[in-house]
């Protein structure tokens, strides 16, 4: 039996999310499984670092999978790309320790979120940027953010209806910078509770509509309450940057 | 009698490029001039600064028309935004003297060209850039562009089947850069012959791939003959970055 890991770019503009579901099949796990099912002349399941929601984009996913087939890592690369749609494609493909998971021996990802800040929306990245045409105050944003650095409860982040055991994460960095009309976003942390990015950056974007001070995530971050932080910000802006091991 | 000057970006993606054609819909032009025919109730032709081919994108093309609707600007820019299929926003509107033309007044115009340059391809960028797998030496390139700086007659590198009635240009600028995988490729001139900026494109692609000298470049150029110049490369690694008046 071998292991084997792929690296995996993917506009997910089209998908309902990585994870399979039952009522579609635009997902990336089953449009990708569907296809390394006629490559290797067997069903495989494959495991994702992580499930991204629909809309959002990948420039590196990790995925892994348990398969007896002995095609070599170039054939399977060449014959996977062939085969996928334009939107998803297999950048890396090795083989790994039979232990390897790439949910659970991940130790840390990295998010990307991309605001689109100007008075009119953009045709040419309508859909991997969230378009706000209000005032942010940035200095308030990036103070604010600080404040997550580091091992907490971000219950207050996590999704309403998903309540996983615990809700303790660790951020190692959070970085917000400005570049024309964009303001990117970057969060590092040992694992995301569901819609942790998305609910910080829309948390982010109240605090630097209204020029609120510091304080005020604070207070948000140790109530362990959602209803205080701020919406859910649409998954077309994200784009999960990178899976550590 | 109004003469108003749009900005306007652009994923050229699904168009069969800017000029309105007999044998499809998928036009720019008429795209825009359908939805300005609905907000102004009266008929109204777009003159663009140049006709991008199908599948470039642009974003700054500048286009102007004329007409007696007393419509106020920004309601205008809503309007055609609010009625405009996604990829393409109205991103200024503003009121010029009767004279202006944008192609005739147009001083200059700038166009990037965006290689991928890795073994596989990109999925985020599949529609914005063009996949080349081979090595290219860049040095070479950088010193076969500068050879094309200043007023020459760019013959060979026009279109062979669109002869217009002279071909002598000024490039004012060539800049080649890189970041990460990506190669850009910036060239503004005061006009371009037809497919010039994509025929210099994939010239320097010849000339890098092969790692020729930039005496080669000279001798093109002086050839005056399409037929020693590279080939045309795709049009969806090329976006009309500004066009100056």
């Amino acid at each position: 039996m071998r292991n084997i890991r792929l690296n995996v770019e993917y506009d997910g503009t089209r998908y309902q999310g990585w994870q399979r579901q039952k009522n579609t099949h635009a997902t990336l796990q089953e449009t990708i499984e569907e296809v390394l099912a006629r490559v290797l002349q067997e069903r495989v399941k494959l495991i994702g670092s992580g499930r991204t929601d629909a809309g959002v984009h990948a420039l590196a996913q990790v995925a892994n999978f348990k398969t007896s087939c002995g095609i070599a890592l170039n054939k399977l690369k060449q014959a996977l790309n062939s085969l996928l749609p334009k939107d998803i494609v297999v950048t890396g493909a090795k083989e790994v320790d039979l232990k390897f998971h790439s949910r659970f021996s991940a130790k840390s990802k990295t998010y990307r979120y991309t605001i689109l800040n100007r008075k009119y929306p953009s045709a040419i990245r309508r859909n991997s940027a969230y378009f706000l045409p209000c005032k942010l105050h940035f200095k308030s944003m990036q103070k604010a953010a600080r404040i997550l650095l580091g091992r907490h409860d971000f219950r207050s982040f996590q999704a309403s209806d998903k309540r996983e055991r615990g809700s303790v994460r660790r951020i190692e960095k959070i970085r917000l910078f400005k570049e024309g009309d964009f303001i990117f976003i970057d969060i590092r942390a040992n694992a995301f509770v569901y819609k942790m990015a998305r609910n910080i950056v829309g948390t982010l974007v109240e605090i630097g509509r209204r020029n609120e001070p510091p304080e005020n995530m604070r207070k948000i971050l140790t109530s362990r309450n959602r209803k205080f932080a701020g919406p859910t910000v649409p998954g077309r802006g994200l784009c999960l940057l990178r899976v550590r091991y």
